[in-house]
């Protein structure tokens, strides 16, 4: 718990995602299985409030984002977004298009690692989420498709004109946005786009395998490396030094780094408090 | 055709590369086969002009750039740019290097795809401009030479040591730039460096098959996904999700994202504009 | 040697790492053999000196960086520096990561191409120095570990979290960084890791050969390659096309350039002044 809070009250309820928490991880579970668990504005409203109330408050130590049924995410509902976005002006298509973009910078700003367990299909907005975790878990029926060109839309969405690049590299990013082709899994994987391959029907559980893994070790350490890595990717070589200088100069008073130390002498596991 | 043409006229004649268009995909071909298309001065100014005029007026919806003969291009002329550079002075030689530059940076922010069609070898200013393209669609008997060292320059020519890094990681980047050895198809397929690789002498048909493909779909759409995959390899996170936030606002105005919902919601093809 | 040397003197004796010259090439050698080549603040501080004094003085054209034994380096010293730092206040530990991170960026930013002999451990801020050498000369012994976060620190130490995503993606260095688990030779080499793979035993023969013919051929050329890929990774387009454009027509009024055009005419292999 964050001792930040203030005047704002805690969501009683998320209507549009499932949310769970346990021992410090939060699952975070698309729901609408009989759609594949196509988005809707409540569900990114929902991501987008979810997320900084998590880093705000009851801050978890990982994260899971998944998908229930036959599918991760089928991104945006052709009927409840598209035919919707039709009929708004400028300001409400800004504004609805800041909205899912501010879901993918909360994704990447927030003081915690996020894994996503990626089955079936990861489509529009749904390979966006995907692309935005920390850790894309996949099993062989994974299919990202950036398929954005092929609704009429840019490729660019949510961010994902920056990010793609920068996880597989220019060439392969430009044919994948530009086309709108779906990427399978051992492509997918050759490029770098998925972070753990597992066995089909195995993503759920290696995800929260993985993200139980961070939340009980440096849950800390976990958190400023993913700081980094973001805040680095926009940083000359000379401020992220800096940065790494100061956040290992904070860390080294942490309690875990001592813990490593006595555990170390003491041949012993280190008892991590993630602090 | 853009509206916005004031008092220039257009070139009547490209001397120093073949220019042909056909339904929005305009082919530029380098032809001087007997020495393996190795750039002249009047090639790159004809590529700057060519390209400047190419995006200001009868902007094409997408562009092959390919060579005539046994190889893609061979890149400057050893006898008619080398031999000639040797005897200009400081201002002059700026001039040339911001020429050959100019050039890339006009493949890269053109308003329109380009596809590189290569085949044998792509040495020197030849493998940049292979490399600016958005695709290289490539056979078995491509080969990427950066061999700048080899004549006793940088690697760094026109863009490469801002592009291949970006294109394959500055590991990979580094070797070939540093050492100036030659990148054949199967290590340039496996590192990313070729977008498509087809069969031998196929990088032709292949490479308009693509750019009429891009033509003919939402052009605009495509058009806007590399305005935004060039513009935020150089912005922060932050920017380049405003950037796709306004693109998509302007879009879902547009002619192509409302066919796609009439063609989806009727179930037939949809009828692309381009706009 | 440079000319701009002012009043401070030479050092006469490296004491906490190995340093030889031959013709051009340094080699540097970690020679603790019996700690597996961990670092303690000496040999720090000596890296930094060191890296500073070959910069501005003797220049060398190449840079050899490996160590001596059964490893490449095994980071820091657990008892020597872990244990000193838990002693140490804010400003001390802030002073000692911000000199670990100036020899990461004095490599980037050496005059000359730095390559890494790795056999065995290269872990933590041996992981880090190999990652900021130019080249990384490999055997299959070699092991990456970028273990900070096992010891409760930030994945993001020197530099990592800049560099590594720049050179294997985002993807693959976020799983990296974040688990800090080995990274074994055949995934160093799929990803881009390793810039070149010998047999068992050969890292030290085939780094120096590497390094001989660099020192050897055209080296300001290689030199300023390597200064253009350092610095293009923080520059826009615009700037790096510029930067490239400035480079070439200074290299193109030195010696080697007009020598290449010589030797080319005379059908004989250039002798390269490295000027």
């Amino acid at each position: 718990m964050s001792p930040f809070s203030g005047s704002a009250p805690r969501t009683g309820e998320w209507r549009h995602v499932q949310v769970t928490e346990e021992s410090g991880v939060t699952t975070v579970t698309l729901a609408r299985p009989a759609k594949l668990n196509a988005l809707t504005f409540g569900a990114y409203a929902d991501l987008r409030d979810l997320l900084a109330e998590l880093s705000h408050r009851n801050r978890p130590r990982a994260l899971v984002l998944g998908g229930e049924g036959r599918a991760f995410c089928s991104g945006g509902d052709v009927d409840e977004i598209i035919g919707a976005t039709l009929e708004m002006d400028t300001a409400q298509l800004l504004d609805f298009n800041r909205m899912t973009g501010q879901v993918v910078r909360a994704l990447r700003e927030a003081p915690f690692p996020v894994v996503a367990a990626v089955h079936g299909a990861a489509a529009g907005a749904g390979a966006v989420l995907a692309l935005a975790a920390d850790f894309r878990v996949a099993d062989p029926t994974a299919r990202f498709s950036f398929l954005f060109t092929k609704v009429g839309l840019s490729g660019g969405d949510m961010g994902a004109a920056y990010l793609l690049p920068r996880v597989v590299g220019l060439g392969h990013a430009t044919r994948i946005l530009m086309l709108g082709e779906p990427v399978r899994a051992p492509e997918a994987e050759r490029i770098g786009l998925i972070s753990r391959l597992v066995d089909e029907g195995g993503t759920a559980h290696a995800a929260h395998a993985l993200a139980r893994r961070l939340a009980d070790g440096p849950a800390l350490a976990h958190a400023q490396t993913k700081a980094l890595l973001t805040a680095e990717l926009d940083l000359p070589l000379s401020g992220a030094v800096e940065l790494d200088a100061a956040t290992q100069a904070m860390l080294m008073h942490g309690e875990d780094y001592a813990e490593f130390h006595a555990a170390f002498t003491a041949k012993r596991p280190p008892q991590w408090r993630g602090r």
